[in-house]
């Protein structure tokens, strides 16, 4: 029940009638204690700085979700930034601090990384090859390379987009190899499909999991379709899979821990999530 | 249940602990199956006009109620303004209309009004006293004048202020006769308390009702206490009283309708809010 103490915070994208941060952070306030409420914001590119200014300014605020399509474009209109919001060159959350500066941390790529924790799956040494860097893709390979992978395989059709990538990870994480690819050239751990190939029938496969070793784990990022034609393929050859919607699951402890709400486990929190 | 496509609406206040929109029309919202939330926002002097531009680029914003400190200040960040606005001076409603212009609306004084009539008290025709001219006795002036009354007898310590009201209203309703008194010359059916006189124990009379016709109905807009010392020494002689929170109670059904929400009758809905 929202009264005058509750405290705001808002998913902020265009469109948002598919966001779920509102029912699921809602049921894990409830759960929790916390007198907040999560709202939707249906702002477009040219209001996007008006509502950052504006929500400066509102006391009871504590942070919103950036999504779609606004993660690169507010970069610039904050007055801090995470090195994992610097190293991808996008944004998904934003916390007004108390000293009044708005700070933007990405947790896309993170969050991929936890999701993989979660089911048993560890990127830290292992070979991965990375299909896709629009601004997921790029989230992800720079929590890859955060994450200490051994070997990080690049694969984008735009050539401006990944040599922007391939540049920005060289300056944060200047140890870890990184190759630009068509497709790997050795054994790889993890493949993971970071492009909208997929979100609809008759998608062509962003790759053939048939040219990988049976060992490698196929990655969707893609939602829906919860089994996208490349995980149906992987699965159709005995190879292990994981889901598209375990990058956001994983996010919502993240957001939590951002905005210092205390929680006694990221699993209590996903299950709370899974309920609503 | 916040979703996707959940429309908001606000209350703007410096402070806003104490409100009870959220609840009330949370509970509205409910019952008439709007996928509406009611928000506090809590924003200072020099916050509100920020605020304000952030919020006319929120799709699915629509409006907001405007509190303490800043009704009088709200006036000049708007695109239009109400009659009632402009003769009181203030607004307490803001909404966004289609075309992006914000639309202000004053109904503190016609909530007012409405309250005395669902109560079956008619100021049409009638000769009222009202004491205190400060952001709600201004606006209970001018929807006195609006519906007509026969006489207006203000009285406010503040010269400048009760010289600026009774300009306004001499400009908008020049039909209305208006004195300027330390008390009424003639008798008078409703006196109401508009001075915050009242609010803490041991404050002074804002007048003696004994000064009155029996017959004069005593009002008051202070809701807590809800009987305060002027009601008790009304109800001491006899006088018919009329308590604060109506005012406020009755402009309910005013909100709605300012949104183009449909409601069966103003009782249902103000049933709806006393359970909430």
């Amino acid at each position: 029940m929202v009264d005058g103490n509750t405290l705001l915070y808002a998913t902020v994208g265009d469109p948002v009638a598919q966001i779920r941060a509102p029912q699921v952070m809602g049921a894990v306030f409830e759960k929790l204690a916390v007198n907040g409420v999560w709202v939707p914001m249906h702002v477009d590119q040219a209001g996007l700085l008006a509502v950052l200014q504006g929500l400066r300014t509102v006391r009871n605020f504590r942070a919103i979700t950036v999504t779609i399509p606004h993660k690169q474009t507010v970069v610039a209109m904050l007055d801090r930034l995470s090195v994992a919001a610097q190293a991808s060159g996008g944004v998904n959350m934003v916390r007004l601090d108390n000293d009044g500066k708005l700070f933007g941390d990405m947790v896309d790529g993170s969050g991929f990384v936890r999701g993989l924790e979660l089911h048993g799956h560890h990127v830290q040494g292992a070979a991965v090859w990375l299909i896709g860097l629009g601004g997921g893709g790029s989230a992800i390979a720079a929590a890859l390379a955060e994450a200490r992978v051994a070997r990080l395989y690049l694969t984008e059709m735009n050539r401006e987009r990944a040599t922007a990538v391939f540049e920005r990870l060289g300056h944060y994480y200047p140890k870890v190899p990184i190759e630009i690819v068509n497709q790997p050239v050795g054994r790889v751990d993890f493949a993971i499909n970071a492009t909208p190939s997929g979100l609809k029938p008759g998608d062509p496969l962003p790759f053939d999991p048939a040219i990988l070793s049976r060992e490698t784990v196929i990655c969707d990022i893609i939602m829906k379709p919860k089994e996208t034609a490349l995980i149906r393929a992987a699965e159709s050859r005995g190879m292990r899979v994981h889901h598209g919607h375990h990058m956001l699951d994983s996010q919502i402890p993240m957001y939590l821990r951002f905005v210092n709400i205390p929680f006694s486990s990221d699993e209590s929190i996903l299950e709370i999530a899974r309920q609503a």
